[in-house]
């Protein structure tokens, strides 16, 4: 009876460390206007096999239910998103601004920073075609990683546009759609030269020509200029740069495209968007044409970054919580049904409260007490029909009637 | 390209709707000490073949991974709760106050309450025998349902204790483990007169004798009469009764046992839980021997008996956030960096901020305000370097210079 590989059992400590991530997450949406939907963890297999790249497809958790149906656990947030908005888009006003925090699965091999389930942030805006939308997408995937504590010092955005490698395609010449060209840019840095150089050679390009185009981009990315300019309004000009290189490897890309990546390059990107513009209209077959684009930030190496950056991991300690505010000290065990009133009052006012569910000594209580990250000990007993607040980081006491413990503790609490 | 039938999409309402019931059961456990894990959605299928009744094997979503591993979506929380307790149990201080918030899948005939997938909130004792464990675990459950507005006249929590029919079994000289004996008891109810009186008869026993020792109950329930005493002194008396027709359905439970029901009796159980005291010890071989209770309680019908109750549709409707606080209204298509300085500006102070991404007429911009629901609108325009503040609700404006937006728009937002 084990845990399967590439998934995760989160005990507490590691639950919180992902409550942590989803609610930053959240918080950062919500403060750019976007809402929140969710869709099915399972799908029609048929949706990932028309949508998704090949990649995705072969990764797929996938099987036939009891009711004999191909169906798949998502592996990622687009083609749901798209099935939502195509049965549903005349009930909602333009542009939708609408972000998920949801569960991804995909059967891929275990690495550092790739598991088999993962959280991710998608991001998404549709039905507006300009590039105030795509700053205010790259904005908001800039200040999603500085909610957790990071600066310019630890992440880039790297933006690239596809067209400008579709315009120096048909500069050269080429006709071929741009798919499979488009593929070799994605994997100039993984792969050899040599390799590189042969591919090309069948569209007839070289290498020389290539490198050229990316050192000196040029009037090419006159959008990437507009997007720039909007994103430095917003002082955010240290945070990006034109990365030529980048183009996504899913096929439903247009436009703008861009990664984020650590600074140190030690780790696979944050996150990935652009522009998808064709694809709703192409899975409605025309009836929903709406441009559209977004990104997906995974919560995998995002946990490794803030691991290795102090301040986030600083930022990160200061959010969390202890499992208790307040631990109720039964001294005597004939106080412990006065003692249950207090728990329950104070619960009730929305303080968190525990206490000993079983008699014990009561230092072992105080012990308990500091295990559990308490603030104050309330003691029930010689002192009764008073009862005592001991501040546990000074050790301060007071003495006070039981009915006035609930305003005081309100007023110590923050 | 359809969403399964018993899956769900979660439009932003709908979405709202899931978070208000996740956050309320959260905020609920947190006030009770209780501290969150989760586990996997995936999970080996022997572990609940080896763990979950026949009923819930029957209707998981099993398949073969592409590894060749026999695996299921998770049914219910328990045996991933366990397996994990079992790894690490050493690692944490006793008792375990554990709860989590996760969504669970059964391949199960939809119907009114019943879907393919839900949530379920599932909180954990682990580690003490006492019934004051027992006492927190119900008063939990009532707190986790008075959290969302319900009151003593819309649910009731009924409690039974499963080693009170094995000493009336034991009484009459009945010896048959108990198992066969309590499904009985579970599907009184819902089985005929004749029915149930055949199959007591294999015991021999008669419906009379059964239906004697539930109008009378007596003495076998002393450990309720405690129990009750512990729940009455945290002013939970209306919440819950005495029901030896609760049996639970599933193997593991042991001693005390519990469902909640909405009072008018029109939907199905809101929640259900108990001890299963030997879970541990039977799934590790004896290795890990700690006595444990718990329950779960379903998003599902939970909901429904929100939507039927006028107080708790408003508790929703007043937690409930509109999409943006503050709507920038860009009068003059000049001012846009400026207003987008000041959009960035007061998102970083923790606002929640929208504005028109493509140049729009100022009557549709103040339009697009208020469907947003945002308080206020912050025009920028012939006013500049000042700005106007227009409170939506009461028309009122007020013109400031544009360094003072942030403070005044600080003091005005909550």
């Amino acid at each position: 009876m084990q845990l399967l590989p590439g998934f995760r059992d989160l005990f507490p400590d590691d639950c919180a460390r992902r409550n942590y991530i989803l609610s930053r997450w959240r918080e950062t949406a919500l403060r750019y206007g976007f809402v929140e939907y969710d869709g099915p963890v399972l799908e029609s297999t048929e949706l990932y096999r028309k949508k998704s790249g090949g990649e995705i497809v072969g990764q797929l958790f996938d099987f036939k239910d009891k009711g004999e149906r191909e169906v798949a656990m998502r592996p990622e947030m687009t083609p749901t998103l798209a099935r939502m908005v195509i049965a549903r888009e005349r009930d909602f006003r333009k542009p939708l601004k609408w972000f998920s925090v949801s569960q991804f699965f995909r059967y891929e091999k275990q690495q550092r920073g790739r598991l088999r389930e993962f959280y991710q942030l998608n991001c998404d805006i549709i039905g507006e075609a300009s590039l105030a939308a795509d700053a205010e997408i790259v904005a908001l995937v800039i200040d999603a990683l500085r909610a957790f504590g990071f600066t310019a010092h630890d992440f880039v955005v790297r933006i690239s546009d596809r067209d400008a490698w579709l315009s120096f395609l048909q500069a050269k010449g080429v006709d071929a759609g741009g798919g499979q060209f488009l593929q070799i840019i994605d994997k100039l840095e993984r792969e050899t030269e040599e390799a590189t150089a042969r591919k090309l050679g069948e569209f007839g390009l070289n290498l020389g020509e290539v490198r050229e185009f990316i050192a000196e981009p040029g009037v090419h990315f006159e959008r990437f200029n507009q997007l720039a300019a909007d994103l430095d309004a917003r002082g955010m000009a240290g945070f990006y740069r034109l990365d030529p290189t980048i183009v996504r490897g899913l096929a439903y890309y247009t436009g703008l495209v861009f990664e984020v990546f650590d600074r140190k390059g030690k780790l696979r990107a944050l996150a990935g968007g652009g522009r998808y513009d064709n694809l709703l209209r192409d899975m409605s077959d025309g009836a929903v044409n709406l441009p559209a684009l977004g990104f997906g930030m995974g919560d995998v190496v995002l946990g490794e970054l803030i691991a290795d950056t102090p301040a986030a991991v600083e930022k990160w300690e200061r959010w969390r919580q202890s499992a208790a505010e307040i631990y109720v000290v039964i001294a005597k065990e004939d106080r412990r049904s006065d003692a249950i009133r207090a728990v329950q009052e104070m619960r009730e006012n929305g303080l968190r409260v525990d206490y000993p569910l079983a008699p014990a000594k009561v230092g072992k209580q105080f012990q308990n007490a500091e295990q559990l990250g308490a603030r104050f000990a309330v003691l029930f007993g010689d002192e009764w029909p008073a009862v005592k607040i001991k501040t546990l980081a000074t050790r301060q006491e007071t003495t006070l009637p039981r009915e006035e413990l609930l305003g005081r503790i309100q007023r110590l609490a923050p």
